[in-house]
């Protein structure tokens, strides 16, 4: 089993590997979780020595660390077009279809994904699978969790409301829904999934990613880089 | 031309017929907007008058005007099956598809007929048509608007981000998000646009209404149902 710090340094590589597709004058989406912290803290550091980015973050946690790192930030409105995505995963198969969500920023992730002309994951070996079976987190609207559980088990998941921590009761995301992490045991069909979960009335948005174009995957002495065949 | 009263007339024919559906013992979905009004009046008489029903309202407003009329309310977490739900509607056509959302509140309108057994709308004559080509109101995230307003115009829609009257900037609906009508001009399949603006990342709900079982229409000095042919 690999201890916590051969994870980082593998977050760490994927990070600065995805990074070095940064150009000046990019808008970047900026991710949100441990390995994208790892990107943000690279990115400052380019920034501070002169690399010419915006960044759009998808998450406080990002805003917060980018504003930190001094990169100036914008917003999907000032700039609806948005260069290169840079985001961490939960799993991810060999067809780069991806579950995310851990974080509970999927919403807002896949939101910038779906702005961005690439999308570039970062993770470590371990998250890569042959086949996905990471329960799916689903962003619910509050008062529709009872209805989006049954729709969930009708589609033959087994759904979790998932419980925050440091405040009593449910996890409220920056959006200000719950969210229901879905256990659908081996996902066959991700797209098909990911069909029938857009039609549950209540999902504001779930954490399969089905347009990832590249991810980098650290190791321990390397990274290698997946790229999505056309 | 109608005035105003004949259009009150109707909307309070159609939700007088439609409140005489409901029963003892029922959990009743309780729409928004002026017609709903009409029917929340007559359930706050029928209660005054010794009915035993629950209601669980589907917007702030529902909520406000069913506490005056004294109706017991409860939610979606506490029951999580409707017995009927009563709304209004925009427009709906002859298959009884409906579009819905003026109000704003087609989301939680969504999620409660999504848990009701018979879903129940109530309309004047003249919101009746052939095909549908009324604007379909989409609520989004805010921070997603310049994308949702992308992938609208790449299906063929033309959308609005619906302003606010009586505070500045955009309508903040009950669940926090903006709401943008997007006029597709006469809709030829509305299943087809349902499942298109269903899979539009950062679109929480829209105004297509499918599961339509029931319509009462109220004329001038009638009321006719339509009921979904199964």
């Amino acid at each position: 089993m690999k201890g916590q710090s051969t994870h980082d340094h593998e977050k760490k590589a994927s990070a600065l590997s995805a990074v070095s597709l940064v150009r000046d004058g990019m808008i970047v989406g900026i991710g949100t979780g441990s390995t994208a912290a790892f990107a943000i803290s690279e990115l400052g550091r380019l920034v501070a020595d002169g690399l010419d980015i915006t960044g759009i973050p998808t998450s406080y946690q990002s805003e917060i660390l980018a504003a930190q790192q001094k990169i100036p930030l914008t917003t999907l409105l000032e700039h609806p077009e948005i260069d290169i995505a840079l985001d961490g995963a939960d799993q991810i198969d060999k067809n780069l279809v991806a579950i995310k969500g851990g974080g509970a920023a999927h919403a807002k992730e896949k939101v910038i994904a779906s702005a961005a002309s690439i999308v570039v994951l970062m993770v470590g070996e371990a998250k890569v699978v042959p086949l996905l079976d990471h329960a799916v987190p689903i962003e619910v609207l509050p008062y529709a969790v009872t209805l989006v559980e049954r729709e969930v088990r009708a589609l033959g998941g087994v759904p979790n409301l998932r419980m925050a921590v440091h405040k009593d009761g449910p996890v409220v995301t920056d959006n200000g829904n719950f969210v229901i992490d879905s256990d659908f045991g081996t996902i066959d069909d991700p797209r098909r999934l990911n069909d029938e979960i857009d039609a549950i009335v209540g999902a504001v948005e779930h954490g399969i990613f089905l347009n990832v174009d590249e991810v980098h995957i650290g190791g321990t002495d390397w990274v290698r880089v997946l790229t999505r065949r056309e």
